[in-house]
């Protein structure tokens, strides 16, 4: 073994970076026998010093000279887990004109100042590792990386979000309202207090969106590419009709190639899923990532997708993993962008759509709603009446179409004298 | 880009094999993109030369000398699909020894072997990769390997035998008999006629029980060490009994670390299993592992564990990593046994354990049965009776015991005067 110990410098002591803080201790030995050398904290970056921060962490560690803990303990690996973009952009920036290697958990920096960092990590020749900034503990990004490269992935599927999968999950099974589930998530310290918005929005969805289509396509994709579209307008009688058709609603991050090889479509919005799908028995914070590839076929990563021990886990795999390649002299996989595929509007990407009309049921209505649909090239795949006369209720799935085609058929059934209201509509995935 | 090629040379170009060279040529432009440089195909190994191997395998390339091939054409990477222990183990060796970095997709000669060959890989310098060896195109090998190195691994549970698990799938779903049920997948091609004994009697899977639990533990585990049982025995019977207590029979390969942490349990077993654990749901050839580790908590990988294509899929992705590790001037993960924990008999493990008992229904039976279980220290967790007379049956589900207790709480039942006959037991698994 190497007697020289690998400098390790911490950025952040919150949740996560207290957990890393521990497991580096608690694993020091299996941790320096895997890597070949010790690793040795040199630093804590923390806000405001003084405080008392739990056995881990050592307050002689502690600095909130960040900047100085990057360039001046002769780190060779610089861990950020502070969150936000600065000064996490400017400090990781510095790590690698220092010369140190990067482990990251920052999905938004990574989703809006991706291409940077990994211009500036590969001029420095040095490693930017980043599996915990989706998906907590799952391995994902490695896999996509490195054992995925050899094929052609043509979609991903991921419930990426643990806060929304928790609602969607309570209102599934116990039929509560949106607000009802949300306020069980906030008492259980799932969903943020006050403002949950982050994620009951999609936008922390969104971010992973952007980074799993980038790897997955070998192509720049960023936070600003990724429609979004959240849960909060989801109601109860949406669940029930989703239930009722063999179905369950699933906030997704969906990034596919497009149907005619154009581009790429990057979306996430709440969908209904088959309940034969894999997908569909990920219940509550559980997060989970269903990949389909040409070779490979249908794969599934499952398993806790947040939370300090989780994700500790996953940024000590990397610290691991970069030590390795700092001993070796070589470095892991760099940005893959080649291919360059363009993000394509929402309008041109395509799906299934399940549509609940409320229409006043007389002769002929069923004929000019499928002639609505027939004009607009739409086609039908299941349709549902229930009820009578002035209550009656249609539900219709139709087959793969263009969102723009949707859009129109759904302006053109409002214009029917029939059509009370449409209800409910919703994106339809999976076989 | 690198202009200079790398030389790939193919050994086999049997089902997996000629999906590998059609990746490598379909997907020539990406994997030359990812890689950084273009990889070359400098020839195939095959028995016979003159055979037509398909559009994807160019006659010229193939040639029956091996040995010529892995040493002679400056190959930097040694593809190894042929199987089986020699000449694969051989030819290996010589790859290593002209500086050539491997790829392999065989758990026999890993699980046997394995020792060895990374020795010759240190000593050379160079990379061994062999993420197809273990659940096909899923990424498993290179979560445990990497993802997962900060973290401490308590268990793995593995369906990692796709022909087991359609016969179960099917017996459990249709109530076939085991016979029915194989007959049906040796129609389909999921298990080998003749002779599906490799499967059935759960060498197989012990081969790759082996593979798991020495990146998992990071310790030496051979086939040698594991112990192994098939399910030849299986009956409609036990899985109607099953499926009566909420659970579902799964051929599982099981590594943990003994409970008072002396060393490890390495084992391949029909076991029963709660219909709620994620390992349920994994029907018919599919694959599956499920991990717990200390701060990652509970992760399952899903996917095709077999067939060309998904594994060509893996056998490419680690063909690209070795290639960009050629690049970079680094190399991958080298074999971590430094735990060299003991792989303790099977005796010494602990399970909890189902027990079917006929018997005949007189005053005192159940507490004779109670008192047999307590004078072995095995505790009762479930105990279900039916029927009456001479005609009753009793189900019972301990706590976990250590194998040696259960066997010898067995062994006094069966001497108990009120006891006709022990129906049936299996091991319990998961919570």
């Amino acid at each position: 073994m190497s007697a020289k110990p690998l400098k390790v410098a911490l950025l952040g002591a919150g949740v996560v970076g207290s957990e890393v803080a521990r497991l580096l201790a608690e694993q020091a030995p299996d941790l320096a026998a895997r890597v070949g050398a010790p690793l040795e904290l040199v630093g804590v970056g923390v806000r405001r010093t003084g405080v008392n921060r739990g056995s881990w962490i050592d307050p002689a560690l502690t600095t909130d000279d960040l900047q100085g803990l990057v360039t001046e303990r002769g780190a060779d690996i610089v861990v950020e887990v502070l969150g936000g973009i600065d000064p996490a952009r400017h400090l990781i920036l510095s790590a690698f004109e220092a010369g140190a290697s990067v482990v990251t958990a920052n999905k938004a920096l990574l989703a809006q100042h991706g291409a940077e960092l990994h211009q500036a990590c590969d001029a420095a020749g040095v490693d930017l590792y980043f599996e915990a900034s989706v998906a907590g503990a799952i391995p994902l990004l490695r896999p996509l990386r490195e054992s995925l490269v050899g094929d052609r992935v043509q979609r991903v599927l991921g419930i990426v979000n643990g806060t929304t999968n928790y609602i969607l999950t309570r209102m599934d099974e116990s039929g509560a309202s949106f607000s009802d589930a949300l306020a069980e998530a906030q008492e259980l310290g799932y969903a943020e207090k006050p403002d949950p918005s982050a994620d009951v929005e999609g936008h922390d969805a969104a971010a992973k969106a952007a980074i799993i289509a980038s790897l997955a396509f070998h192509s720049r994709v960023t936070l600003a590419d990724v429609y979004c579209e959240g849960i909060a307008s989801i109601t109860a009688a949406d669940v029930a009709a989703a239930k009722a058709s063999g179905h369950v609603i699933k906030l997704l991050a969906v990034a596919e190639r497009s149907f005619d090889g154009r581009g790429i479509n990057v979306r996430v919005h709440p969908a209904m899923l088959s309940r034969q799908h894999p997908l569909a028995a990920v219940r509550e914070a559980y997060n989970a990532v269903f990949v389909e590839s040409d070779a490979a076929g249908q794969l599934m990563f499952y398993g806790p997708g947040a939370g300090g021990a989780p994700t500790a886990s996953a940024v000590v795999g990397d610290i691991v993993a970069v030590a390795r390649n700092r001993i070796s002299g070589g470095h892991g996989p760099r940005e893959s962008a080649y291919a360059a595929l363009p993000v394509l509007p929402l309008d041109e990407s395509s799906t299934r759509y399940f549509i609940a009309l409320d229409l006043t049921d007389k002769a002929g209505v069923l004929a000019s709603v499928a002639a609505v649909f027939a004009e607009h090239d739409v086609s039908i795949e299941t349709l549902r009446q229930e009820g009578h006369g002035d209550d009656a209720r249609l539900e219709i799935v139709t087959h793969e179409a263009q969102e723009k085609s949707l859009a129109k058929t759904c302006k053109s059934l409002r214009d029917l004298d029939s059509v009370r209201r449409i209800a409910s509509t919703m994106r339809v995935v999976g076989e």
